[in-house]
Order: C-alpha cells, then sequence, then structure tokens
C-alpha cells in the first residue's frame, strides 16, 4: 500500500486511529473463532459519520476494498479481510453515542458502534424494552447487528433485527451519505431501501446509524422446562401455548437429550431439573402485571397432555437456572461439525426425522446435538466430534444441507453467509435470485469495493 | 395496438380472459375514487403465475408497458394507466386460490388476486388472526396489498403489510418466475429481495403469491371511548396504555371535534358517546382470555388524569357503535383536500398546532379535520370544503407538506405515491434516495416496462 494513501487516511481520522503493525491489526483481521485470517493495509477507527464519508470516499478514489467491522463477533466470516486484495478495516467501534432517545416514540437512535447491552441498558433506563437479544450482547455492536439481521433468544415474539429498525443512515460505496434516520412506523414513499442494507453483511455500504424501535417492558415473567416425548409434541406443545397464552409467548427453545446431557457433565454444578426427559423445552412468557398470575397461567397451559411432564420457576434464581442450562448448551460440546438452519416450524420433526436417518446411515453411532429457537423454526443441528470435523466435514454438511433443501429451508437462519457459506449458497439458491442479488449489488457498488469475498 | 399482439394475448389466457372494447375495460382502466382514466391497449386476466409469466414476457418482446392490479381501491391512482404509452391493464383477481395453509406453522399461502377478507375468513376458520385490516377489505386483494405496503387498524400491534409476510412469488419484468415463496422465520443468505417488490406498486415485478404471517387469535377484546383534552394528553395517553397494557393495546384513533361532529351530522343515528369532547381517542386492547378481565384492566388504565373523561364499552354490540364513529369520519367529509401523512408520535402535536396555524394564517376560518392511527403517527389531515378544493388544493398542500417535511415526516404514509404524488415526492426526497431508488429500478426493469408514470 502507498505511503500517500495511508497518510491521507491519518489525516481523517488522526494518525492515532490508522493501525498498520501487524501485532496492532491481528485484533481486527482475524474473527473471533479463529477460522478466519486475512491481511489489510491498515485498520481505520473514524469516529464519525463524516470521518466514515471520508475514509470511504479516499478508499474508492484509490480502489481500495473496505472491511466494515462492528464487535467481530460474527460466526461465518463476515467482518474479517479475505486477504485477496488491497483491503482495509473500518472499524465502527468509536461511533458508540445513543444520539437520542424518544421516548413518547419509543425510538432510540444508535450510532454503528453502539455495544448492544448498552443499547438495551439505555431502553432500561427509559423504562422501554430494547428486544434484540443474543449470546454476544456484551460485545456485538449494533451495526454488525443490523448488517447480519441478528436473530438471538426473543425472535419468535418480536422479530429478527430487521424487525427492530426503522431508519438507518448508511455511507455509500462511493462516500456518500444516505440519511435514512426517519423514526416513521409508516412511510410508503417509494422502495424501503434499508432493507437492502440489513443483513447485507456490509456488501452494499456501511451502516453508520440506526433509529430502532423500543417496547413496553414487560414487568412480569414466568419460565418453565418441559420434557416432551419427541419433537412432533414440542411443536404441538408450542401451537398449544400460543393459543392459550397467545403473545405472551417469548422463547420455547428445544433441547436434544445429547445436549442436556453434555451441558450436566460439562458443569456438574448445573441440576437436571426432569431427569430421562428424551427431550427437553425451556418456556418463557412475559407481560405487564405481576408474576405470580403468569406462573399461574403457565402452570395450567401446561396441564396438556403434548407435555410429559413441567416444573415452572418459582423464583428469578430458578428461573436463571433454567436459562442457564439453555445458555451451557454452545460450550458443552463446541468441537463438532455446526450448522444453523431453519424449516417451517411445522417441517422440524421431519427434518429431525430425515436428517438423523441419513446421518446415521453414512456414519452409524453418530452423536448428533440439536437445539436452538423452535418457535422460529431455528435449529444449531451440531455433528459428531472434533474427529469427525476434521475428517467428514464436507459430507457432513452435504447431507444436511441437502435434507434442508428438500423441506425448502434455510442453510443459515441468523449467523449470514460471510466467507463460510458464499460457495455452499449456490448449490441451494435459485440461480434467478442470484442473478438479482447481483444486480443489486452492482447497482450499488459498481467497483465491487464493499467487503469482497462476502456473500456473492 | 397491433392484432397480432392481441391475439397472442388471448392465445395465453383464453380470449374471453383479454377485454378490448371500451365499456369493457373501463372499471379497470379508471381507479375507483374517478379520478384518473387513462386507456389501455387491454385489460388481460390470467389464471395462473404460469400465464402471468408468458404475458409478461409477450409484453416485454413487444415493448408493451403492464400495469399490475388488483381489486383496484388504491387512493392515489397506482392501478391504473395513464394512457401515456403502449399499456396493458394486468388483472391477478382470477387468481384467487388459497394455495395452502399450515397451521403448526402460522402460514397461509394465498395467490395475488384473493380478496382480503376471503384471508382473513380462512385464518379464522383455522383459529387463527390474519392481522391486516382496512376499511377496502372486501375488494382489495393482497397483491395489491403487498405492493403498496397497506396500513390500517391495526398496525399498531402488528406492523404494516410488509410486516405480514414470509415469501412472494414474482413474475419479473422479463417474464421469468422469481420462487420466494419461503415460509421461514429466519433466513439469513443474502439480500431479502422480497422487501423491494413489497411497497414498490408493481414498479418492480408482478406479486403473484405470498406466504403470509399468521398470529393467535385473540378471544377477548375491550374498546373504549376516551376525551382529552388535546392532542398532547393523547400522546401522554398512548405512552400510559402501552406501559400498563403492554402488548394488548391494538388500536389507538385520534379524532378531532371537526370529525366527530362531521360524523353525528351525517348520520344523526349515530349517538355521540362524550358530547363535547375536544379530542376523541378510540381505544381497542385485544387478549386471550376473557372479556371481563380485560374491560377491567381497560377501565382501570383509563383511570388516569390523560384522559378527561371515558367510557368502556359492555357489550359487543356498544364496542361496534363505537367503531362505527370512527369508520363513518371518511364518508362524513368527503370533498376537502385530503392528507396521508406520519411523523414521529411524539411530534403529532407540535405538527397538528404548526400546520393548523399555518393554515388558519393562509385561509382564516379554515375547517380541518384531522383523525387517524396516532399510534401510529400516521393522520389523515384533510382541510376545507369543496371549495377550497376546487380553488387551492396545491396551496394548501404545499403548507402541509412543509410542515411535515419540518419535522422529518412522510407525505404518503399509508396510500403510497402512486401517480398523485409522484412529482410532490422529487421536492422532499432527498436527491440521493431518489437516484438509488432509480439504480434499482433500472437493475430491475431496465426496459422501464413495470406500471410506468408511478412512483419514480
Amino acid at each position: 500500500m502507498q505511503d500517500s494513501f495511508i497518510k491521507g487516511l491519518a489525516e481523517i481520522v488522526g494518525a492515532q486511529y490508522v493501525l498498520t503493525g501487524e501485532s496492532d491489526t491481528a485484533p481486527y483481521t482475524t474473527d473471533w473463532r479463529k477460522q478466519y485470517r486475512g491481511a489489510a493495509a491498515g485498520v481505520v477507527r473514524p469516529a464519525s459519520t463524516a470521518e466514515v464519508s471520508a475514509v470511504v470516499g479516499l478508499c474508492a478514489a484509490a480502489g481500495v476494498a473496505i472491511v466494515p467491522q462492528g464487535g467481530n463477533t460474527g460466526l461465518s466470516g463476515g467482518s474479517v479481510p479475505t486477504g485477496k486484495r488491497p483491503e482495509i478495516v473500518l472499524s465502527l467501534a468509536r461511533m458508540n453515542r445513543i444520539r437520542q432517545l424518544d421516548a413518547l416514540n419509543d425510538t432510540l437512535t444508535a450510532e454503528a458502534g453502539c455495544v448492544l447491552a448498552d443499547i438495551q441498558r439505555a431502553a432500561d433506563d427509559a423504562g422501554r424494552l430494547f428486544a434484540l437479544s443474543l449470546a454476544a450482547e456484551g460485545s456485538c455492536q449494533i451495526g454488525g447487528n443490523l448488517s447480519t439481521n441478528a436473530g438471538g433468544v426473543n425472535v419468535l415474539r418480536y422479530g429478527n433485527a430487521r424487525d427492530q429498525v426503522l431508519g438507518i443512515e448508511a455511507v455509500l460505496p462511493d462516500g456518500r451519505v444516505w440519511d435514512g434516520l426517519r423514526g416513521l412506523r409508516k412511510d410508503n414513499t417509494g422502495y424501503d431501501l434499508k432493507q437492502l442494507f440489513i443483513g447485507a453483511e456490509g456488501t452494499l455500504g456501511v451502516i453508520t446509524a440506526a433509529v430502532l424501535k423500543l417496547h413496553p417492558k414487560p414487568s412480569a415473567s414466568a419460565t418453565a422446562w418441559v420434557a416432551v416425548e419427541n419433537p412432533n409434541r414440542a411443536v404441538e406443545l408450542l401451537n398449544h401455548l400460543r393459543k392459550t397464552c397467545g403473545q405472551r409467548l417469548t422463547a420455547f427453545e428445544l433441547l436434544s437429550q445429547t445436549c442436556a446431557q453434555a451441558v450436566f457433565a460439562h458443569r456438574p454444578e448445573i441440576r437436571d431439573p426432569l431427569p430421562g426427559a428424551a427431550w427437553s423445552v425451556l418456556v418463557e412468557l412475559a407481560d405487564s402485571g405481576a408474576d405470580d398470575a403468569l406462573k399461574q397461567m403457565l402452570e395450567q397451559a401446561l396441564d396438556t397432555e403434548c407435555a410429559a411432564n413441567a416444573v415452572v420457576a418459582q423464583t428469578g434464581a430458578e428461573s436463571k437456572a433454567l436459562w442457564r442450562i439453555r445458555e451451557t448448551v454452545p460450550e458443552a460440546q463446541f468441537a463438532n461439525v455446526k450448522h444453523d438452519i431453519s424449516v417451517a416450524i411445522s417441517k422440524v420433526p421431519e427434518f429431525i426425522e430425515r436428517a438423523g436417518a441419513a446421518l446415521e446411515k453414512a456414519f452409524p453411532g453418530v452423536r448428533i446435538y440439536c437445539f436452538g429457537h423452535l418457535g422460529d423454526g431455528n435449529l444449531h443441528y451440531n455433528i459428531g466430534d472434533a474427529t469427525l470435523l476434521a475428517a467428514s466435514r464436507d459430507a457432513v454438511n452435504r447431507i444436511v444441507y441437502d435434507e434442508v433443501a428438500a423441506l425448502k429451508g434455510s442453510i443459515s437462519a441468523e449467523h449470514g453467509l460471510g466467507q463460510l457459506k458464499r460457495d455452499e449458497i449456490t448449490r441451494h439458491k435459485d440461480p434467478l435470485e442470484l442473478e438479482l442479488m447481483r444486480a443489486v449489488k452492482h447497482a450499488f457498488d459498481p467497483q465491487g469495493l464493499m467487503n469482497p469475498g462476502k456473500i456473492l
């Protein structure tokens, strides 16, 4: 990279915010699972939209590609450079101001670098709920959450990251700033452009700020652990709870026996609430009003034949203990062939049966860890152990993804494509859809400067 | 138009489904308010996606433009031809099958020509709610609802038409069919293309079918009529109800005294529930469980200083009577200068004050009918009478839209741009946003064949 280019970047953001030494840039050029490493000409850390605009403009003039990066907590390698061409990492971390909280409009305007947990706290302080919640919330940033259309544990009730947004501000690939920061719940004045940037993984421009929706803060919650015989029963239970508890249902998480056993083996201090359950479901309700009424509603609702057995948490501590089981699943079965798939909720049992049979046939005795957001039709479906991961990753992927395709599902429900599934998706998506995506990409970024090697 | 072209259309759909005589085509070439009339070379009524594909392909080859049309109930002239170039009207009315209802996935797959009320009924028969609801529901069609991103009375709780969609099928401007009919709640595999077609008013392609979200059907409802001193109090009341009743709040409709008086003058048989109210609010809650508990919750919540006075409906008939007041507003003040605007909910009182003062200054003694979906920041803000409409429409529009712009609002909250606001929007939208919209249009429809003269 020419010195004059690096000097130009330093003139925009200040020399101390342009990192070029290898030890300084390493945390930005490696993803957190250490699956992807790519060199960058530099890491640039602007503090304002104007600085982002100037940096992107300079890159466009120099033909240098841009990798926008938030908390770098992604699981698909979308936030680190590929190293295949001149690239900079554009870190949004210093843009971490909450610009406005409009309580009467139930909106919060945040810059891209705001950490998700900080936004949740600001909303909470104003007596509101910001509904996006996921494991990485202490370090992921809202710009990354929106660019990847993050999911998490509240999707069943509140939707994905996309559904939390009323407006965005974005820097386009030529450096111009699009101010789409509208806090309107209704606006039918042409194409809804923000929807393109959301989930684009930084390939169409850089999201620099967003107007986010807030919700009434529930004052009551109730949590239960439920044993069910099989996934069919779990889907019936979901249907039953939606009918009886309506919109109070905020979480419905499924765990296979293998997952539960892995948790109790990994953390012996965690107690098994219902030993011997073939499948388990974590249920949560939330509402205004008091806890007791909600607990009673949940207890009554769980008195149904779809539930083999159930315990309702009687205290906040008991509720936390149940959530801890669910939250420990990822670390309890770490080294295996992972998937993040979705199918129609009604098709989940069929998927589990078909994929399980196909895997057993190919790899007799294989261990399957199946868990996730059944209320969204989204399973984290992880196969085998480190040995299988090393030897047969591609073969396992092929079996799982073919079953997903047969049921018209998605091979990336909430983690995005990034580098990880960029090639795989071409096997599954209609070529016409890929053509339309490329046409959009070309319309926004004809030079191909934005996050190359991701998605398309 | 050449005979061979018309003959080609007839070969695709059958001769009886190609209308060319003026009396046959008139209902399709005039909008229902009779504001827009444009000639068409023919009206084509295909019965399947394959037929739509073939018709569009033939038009593309012949350079004939296509005006997709659903129930033709739009208010902005988006569904009728401009007559400025060779055009056909493509009526989706015969594509009226519900292809699938998947109760366990809470989805319904409908063809574009399904009447909204028929979809609501199908959902209801399955013990589910399809949440989109608006005045024209007995004749509007879902394809038009999605193409215009329709709003209506349930947006506060369930969102706009956009929020009711999981997947679409669309015929592209060259006749190819994009099958995006996925019933997935999570799918992060690239750009969310369906979002472009939703709200595009048929300018990017023809929506032929959609996978729609269903919700649990509430078993209880409670309705109240509330007198408030001024719009500030109404916003405070909204805030209070969101806090105390949470997601139960499904409607929050504001009416100025002028609107209420117009209703009671127009329909003397309708009783005024709270005579003398300066401003009125219609509130509705919905929930699972029984009506009585919900009525009690609403009564308690309305015991607040923001409400000057309130009555809670004690029977279904009383609830209907309150809704009838709201529903009669449009016909009770028909001939005037109409607007469909939105601002942040917190800015509604400021808008009402600023716009009212500016209008009073320009037109002393002018009558203002202000009503609408305050819970969405959306007002139908109608000015004066037939005389003002005839003499000063543009001047009134200018005053209202300038106040909307000063508060970063929208000049078309739920009715779309169509022909009506196609020029006006160029005064308000950032030229960069218009440029991006044109780039999207060009990427999808380089020949400019889809619904020309609308939006852009």
